[in-house]
């Protein structure tokens, strides 16, 4: 590693595509911000149509939500999400969210999170797990699959 | 510490109250969302006229910057910061804040910062530390000079 | 919580139990040292004797581990860990310690994590998870069991 | 970066050199174990004749003591740290070392530290700053000018 060239990274999140967030929803996008491995943090925006609802889920560390449009909530907590607010929720905290329908046509946040989601289905069986690296093998294939160059997302240099 | 109580926090960044963000200036304000004080880690957002300049300052963590309003560079780098994008600092960077004069009447800036900020003269003498304990006291002394009880923000109890 | 309290905190391990490291063993032990739950980092002292071999697991976050004692090795790399040594892990990574036979008669590490551990079983199916909730429980499970008083490792005050 | 490599580090500190801590003192050594640069965490043991008195300083961060050999306290706190004690030191914690005369011929502790140290003088200016960079720096310069190649301790590539 250059350890002269590590310095504040900028992304213009503009140019960044909105990436299908499968296999789970074909209706569900996030973008691949920027990641650190070594922590497992990463961060992405995540846009989902209003009233859907998204698998419960575990995570391993904190995740902080910034919610840019729309409404949203987690079954397991009383308030609403609007536009301007911030969530940070602690490691080992589980929740199902529902993107609130009649809010708009769309729900986007800003997610910063470290560590895994583990997804559960009804009886808290794990079914699935993500995390930097399944996100990083996303962003990568996105772009691979339509013949375009991946951003590396995990540069921290100049 | 209740650890059965701990859990995800949810923050209507609208109803908090804009501090101003003395000494340093009483055009720059600041809202203090969160702070987890074992790390040091704190939330805010930050509002500053188009045209201001902020003095250099290094931070002893990272910082994530995220714009909601307006434009801004650190005159050490070529990238200006539009509403959108985002900038993860790297642990002890230096640089010097402008809100971009004409891109609209203020900038509001969503902070997520661990450790220090020192705040630096033209010779790099150090001027000024501000951190979680820094922040908090603002928020609190805010509040309490008004007669108003401050939310603690340092609660992630149900 | 009273931020004004919040200081160093020492803990003199020679004073905390051995505690069963149950369901998955009855010949390994853990101490738990100190627990930040916002961040899920949480801190142990971890005795095996030689020769075990523990399940393969997963860590969300990233776990250092220096060797107080013993030798031991994970089944994917190729190092051996000896005594003064120190192993910082990714997040991500997954593997399979063993504690090697012939070293001595046991092992002590110092554990320093962030978020969960997966176990695994052959098949890579997730079979149980450990985190700072889990550990915190064992640790409260233990003391309330002998009619002890748990030392509260949450605290941060003075 | 290439993120198929990153994994789990293996450090023998026995192989590590004792670099002295200059320019504060040249009884004192530290060994630079791990530095992980974007959030500013290193890693490292630090070794001092009993009866020292250290700078008082100011931490940004959290700093993890494992104490390895010998005894020391901060003149602001009650206790004593003891072979196999751990200390967890939070954010913007200010203190002042003194590794114990009597209690054997040196100190060694293991240091896990994020962010930087602001040493202060007795009127609490602050007079010298460290961080990833200044130890990086002084392990670099250490081996070049021994004419030796000093390892990677950014690297966590296979």
């Amino acid at each position: 590693m250059n350890v002269e060239k590590i310095t504040t990274s900028y992304v213009d999140a503009e140019k960044y595509p909105w990436i299908p967030f499968s296999p789970y929803s074909d209706v569900v996008f996030i973008k691949v911000l920027k990641i650190e491995p070594v922590s497992g943090t990463f961060v992405t925006l995540l846009k989902a149509p209003a009233g859907i609802q998204l698998p419960k889920h575990h995570h391993c560390g904190t995740v902080m939500v910034y919610t840019v449009k729309g409404s949203w909530r987690y079954l397991e907590h009383d308030w609403t999400a609007v536009p301007g607010s911030f969530v940070y929720e602690t490691a080992a905290s589980k929740h199902t969210p529902v993107a609130i329908a009649g809010a708009g046509d769309e729900i986007i946040t800003l997610n910063i999170q470290v560590g895994d989601s583990l997804y559960m289905d009804d009886k808290d069986n794990i079914i699935a797990v993500e995390n930097w690296k399944s996100v990083h093998q996303r962003h990568v294939e996105f772009h691979r699959s339509r013949g375009l160059v991946a951003p590396d997302v995990t540069d921290f240099s100049e």
